[in-house]
């Protein structure tokens, strides 16, 4: 018995390695180095009831997408809940995207993006960044999703706003998903532009990065409410769990405590793009949790293997094409996850050792 | 911006209601009467640290599959953890089905298996149960994937032993998805029948009915090994989230907890089936937590809206067509969930008064 042959073709996503060894410093999968706010255990504690355990959960989310919408000051309709900000990618690729479509995404970034391609048995369109990051060096013309993550990993570069309304005006009424993922790191972001306006724009946000959830599970989608019904067909009745969506609404309300650890992540950021520098990386200016950290005299992938001997996790990358006028191919580099500032002490210490 | 045209042309699959009521008694959904097992709160109270959340989950749940091969006495690589057992169906549809493609499954069913047909821009076929809903009266010829709930709801029937075993051997290599979301409240199952050897069989579970947990979201397959590695790539990575996972390792490993809800489900049910049919209903005999009731003097949605009134939900179902020699289309009745004996109690009351 064979799976379909676009399925037994791929070779299937690789999630970063996740090493269960205590003593390890994790800084390879963007995880927050703080913990979520303190609501967030009191609201699933709260939550923990039998009946709550036993009954199958809101099948929208209405309380989180009440509360998200006072937070971000949008109709709550507007509000598609994820299993994760994945989910919301493989919602809108099963919505948009016909067997033998395209998607198109920029390259290097998210591999997901292809593997999603894949899987709908689509055919996927990389498209190369300007030099310095701040375009695209083409448009998708035929796309049937193009997937923007901006905040952009690994680079962690934004598009500038210009490009992007461009870009979606562009497209239309071809679907663009900016995936935001990381914009709570930028200074700005679809929304604030006003783009969750535009017919033919869906945001995605996760509370993986910003808000220290990657455990639990949860994103959420923004666009036209019309779309969200349409989307609401996609998704599994059922695909966000009553303790997750407990956690997401404390998290949301807590924008005292997301507005500390966010500041916290920004310093720590500086302070590795200037100290990396100093050791000799090319550090591309980073908007997001992570830096991209390159370098001309030597192999990096052996940075990332002696780091991983002393007991700290990076995330060696490796793409078949850079950004124009990268004379690299492939383009390899680093990409390190913020972490505490004691971790990156200790990085860099290390780092200073090898290099 | 639109969204594809079989997405467009879709109804959506509507969840049975969600009554935020305390005071109503929900026998609509098959969630389990019970609370789950006191070592789930415990065991998600464990789980429950900063550490946990904000770091990302196991991507193939490896503590969850070695304790269900253990109970099971099966290979932890023939697991495959899911969302609940939607997310599971979700990822066999888009790992067997291309565009245009059939899904078939019997009627009347698990509506969800058309949907998923739809979403994937599959065509649904289907397949009439014989009169005593112990065979199907036509064998899925050329369907890419089918789905076979058993038991089968709304009857909370199964199908036999031999016919099950002809079924997976006729269709050979094409795929047989034994949906065994209610086959722990059954005399057996298509693992202890020896199917999960085939190489054309997956048997999918749900922790949402036998374990009471509905709320946490979770459910897992079986198959070979080769398989299960397709498979991964279609799911999404982090599929299960920490304390799911945590729940339903804890619920798992309880099965004394499991056996007395279970035994007490069942004499629950052989008294409804008893008292229902000297109230008047036709009564399927149930291996599920819910029975199908039907009658020929009254129009049973009329019962439905006055239990309603009443605070008590149950499933008012009207499928275009039934088993062969049903006298009527559209074929309707009642599906009520096993409830606690007090809940049963006044329902029986109720409906005594009703009818």
């Amino acid at each position: 018995m064979t799976v379909r042959a676009n399925i037994r073709a791929m070779k299937g996503y690789t999630p970063g390695e996740q090493l269960n060894d205590p003593g390890i410093i994790k800084l390879n999968t963007n995880e927050n180095p703080y913990p979520p706010s303190p609501r967030v255990v009191e609201a699933i504690q709260a939550a923990l009831t039998a009946n709550n355990l036993r009954k199958y959960p809101q099948p929208l989310g209405d309380q989180f997408r009440h509360a998200a919408a006072a937070v971000l000051g949008i109709d709550p309709d507007a509000i598609l809940i994820g299993n994760g900000s994945d989910d919301l990618l493989t919602i809108l690729t099963r919505a948009y995207v016909p067997e033998g479509g395209i998607v198109a995404s920029p390259t290097p970034s998210y591999v997901l993006y292809q593997s999603l391609a894949e899987i709908q048995g689509a055919q996927y369109q990389p498209l190369r960044f300007q030099a310095d990051w701040s375009r695209l060096a083409e448009m998708p013309a035929a796309a049937d999703i193009t997937f923007l993550p901006n905040p952009n990993s690994p680079s962690g570069t934004v598009v500038s706003a210009d490009f992007l309304k461009e870009l979606v005006h562009q497209l239309e009424p071809r679907p663009v998903v900016l995936d935001e993922a990381y914009a709570d790191f930028a200074d700005s972001n679809g929304l604030q532009q006003g783009l969750a306006q535009a017919p033919n724009v869906i945001i995605t946000r996760s509370f993986s990065k910003s808000y220290a959830l990657a455990g639990i599970r949860f994103g959420f989608a923004i666009a036209r409410p019309a779309l969200v019904r349409e989307l609401i067909k996609v998704k599994d009745s059922y695909n966000c769990d009553v303790l997750s969506l407990a956690a997401a609404t404390a998290a949301i309300q807590d924008q005292g405590y997301f507005h500390d650890i966010r500041s916290k992540i920004l310093a720590t950021r500086e302070r590795m793009v200037r100290e990396l520098t100093a050791l000799g990386f090319e550090v591309t200016p980073s908007r997001a949790n992570f830096v991209w950290c390159r370098r001309r005299d030597r192999d990096v992938r052996a940075i990332y293997e002696e780091l991983k001997r002393r007991q700290i996790l990076v995330r060696y990358m490796s793409y078949p094409i850079g950004p124009m006028g990268s004379p690299d191919e492939p383009y390899t580099g680093l990409r390190i996850s913020v972490g505490t500032d004691a971790e990156i002490d200790r990085l860099l210490r290390e780092l200073q050792a090898i290099v």
